[in-house]
């Protein structure tokens, strides 16, 4: 009986209706490092530009990313390092070190290697949805070419050597970011996050360690590389994920039936703040482009796509901003600027009647 | 020099352009007593009704409030008597008091005497603006023909005798409530609240004693009622709130000239989120409402007035609006009726362009 009971699989999506995506990216992460060269934290500018030189271009050739080029991290201005973050393609950290810092990314900036951030290689793969399988063999593919070109540093009884023991064994950190306004709206998030926590898994904001989760997205991942091997450490992250997916859709689904007023009510006064608001905030506005997400997805929106919703959380940011505006603004002015921009990009949207 | 330099009068009213009343209306209020009966807080409840059945025929006929009429508040429901609470004609002390309270009140509702508060009379006069004087010359008039009257608690030495000793004396509370949310948005606000209690004035939300300043509305009173005849009273409250206007009208001139996206954003997202919200709770549309009685000072708004936005004010209160719909609701369910109210009762309303 027990084993005829663990073999009932429960369904994991409710087909009633089309709620969105819910798990909107996933993200593999390999830390990697020479056996021949102290790690990052204690090589001196020199030891850390060699790196750089040696491998970026040999990356950008030879290890499988497609249409890579190489990006000299530490040499850029502030403004195209947070745009750089934003984009999730460099960490924080990466952003700070300066000289001696460097970048690999493939043309649809889904692949992707900083060097010299606290290990000498952190290769990072991106997948749409919850496709960690799909990202795993990516990652793993570049990770067996450089592996033949470097030399790396490995222990046969712990496993891949790096800057911080966290991360010893596997070097692997698989995540999936997931939106969950409607476990917010029914008022089940933290019940949620606890849980996540009792299951060792790690809970974050979008930017990745110690960030606030701006726009009600979730990132959750693994804690342990030591002692799983990669696969079963992918296949638990994504059982639980899928739990938590579960959650969120039967929430999104309660509210459509039981409180509709509660998501009307949080979409509609996200459209309307963005169309009316003279000074924005970014963490502000990622909370209604949360709102506005979730109304396209359950329907309650025109002219509205996930893309564009996609393309504004990116492009309302700091960095983005200024980027697109050429110059170097303060954050009161950047407010403002922000404001103006989504007003004129939402113009048209408008809840269904 | 000094004589000289203190006669120099700073004019209160920057000329500029008109911002707006700020001094929304003024209340003066007497405490008295009867001197053959005990305080209501000592009192039985035959007690208390002997005193209800004696004054409250009397008062509306005889006091001199026009067109009076008598309400038996102690034999009301609760959502008539949070309906006077909200248009400020009895206190949530009389409204919870039940059998043996009364008022009576002007066909206006801008006199009022409740009887068996705190106290066996409060007697309390409303004007429009700063206009104290006005309010205090129909207090005095209706006190001294019930001075004739009723045999008041007096003393030769401290004046007229209250329940509560902090009301003994003049028995007199004047306020002026003020609308302050200019220097909320310049950040000013906190300082001249504070320079207030140094003062030794009181400081008050609408709801009066306790209450928030829900609407950025302050009623601004007198603390001491021993020591000081009523004139310099009033006069010592006049001078300060004067200055308090004064700082109000100078932080929106502040506003329109060197920040003006900081007004019109505050002004265009209280418009856009009660013409969109479908839930509301009393607060924040009282907080929203306050930011269109700006809107329409500094003729942000077209298609709105501040008799609409008074209105409004009163009608999406918890009491006034089961009123209207003639039935009880649950919180949850008023805040839903609220929004849709309010919803319908703006949707003509727009910024200028």
């Amino acid at each position: 009986m027990l084993v005829r009971n663990a073999m009932v699989t429960r369904p994991r999506v409710t087909a009633e209706r089309n709620v969105g995506a819910i798990a909107v990216s996933c993200r593999v992460r390999l830390a990697r490092n020479l056996v021949d060269a102290p790690f990052p934290d204690w090589a001196d500018e020199s030891a850390r530009r060699r790196i750089v030189d040696q491998a970026a271009s040999w990356l950008a050739q030879k290890a499988g990313l497609s249409g890579a080029h190489v990006v000299p991290v530490g040499e850029l201005d502030e403004a195209t390092r947070a745009l750089l973050c934003e984009r999730h393609l460099i960490s924080h950290d990466l952003a700070d070190r300066g000289a001696g810092s460097g970048l690999v990314v493939s043309d649809d900036e889904r692949v992707s290697v900083m060097i010299n951030e606290e290990d000498h290689f952190r290769i990072q793969v991106i997948s749409p949805g919850m496709d960690l399988q799909r990202a795993w063999e990516v990652a793993d593919a570049i990770d067996t070419r450089m592996d033949q070109h470097f030399h790396y540093a490995f222990s046969p009884k712990l496993g891949y050597l790096t800057a911080c023991p966290s991360n010893v064994g596997t070097g692997l950190r698989a995540s999936v970011m997931v939106h969950l306004l409607g476990l917010r709206l029914t008022n089940d998030l933290e019940s949620v996050l606890r849980a996540l926590e009792r299951l060792h898994l790690a809970v974050r904001g979008v930017g990745g360690e110690g960030s606030q989760a701006a726009g009600h997205m979730f990132q959750i991942s693994n804690q342990e590389t030591l002692g799983s091997d990669e696969s079963s450490l992918i296949g638990n992250l994504l059982d639980v994920v899928g739990d938590v997916v579960h959650q969120e859709r039967n929430a999104r689904l309660r509210l459509l039936r039981n409180t509709p007023e509660v998501l009307l009510d949080c979409v509609a006064r996200a459209l309307a703040v963005i169309q009316s608001a003279r000074i924005m905030e970014s963490e502000e506005a990622l909370d209604y482009l949360s709102a506005l997400r979730l109304g396209v997805e359950m329907q309650l929106l025109r002219r509205m796509t996930i893309d564009e919703v996609e393309s504004l959380v990116l492009n309302i940011q700091p960095g983005h901003l200024q980027k697109r505006l050429g110059q170097v603004l303060e954050a009161p002015r950047r407010d403002i600027v922000r404001a103006d921009f989504m007003r004129e990009m939402l113009a048209k949207v408008a809840l269904r009647a």
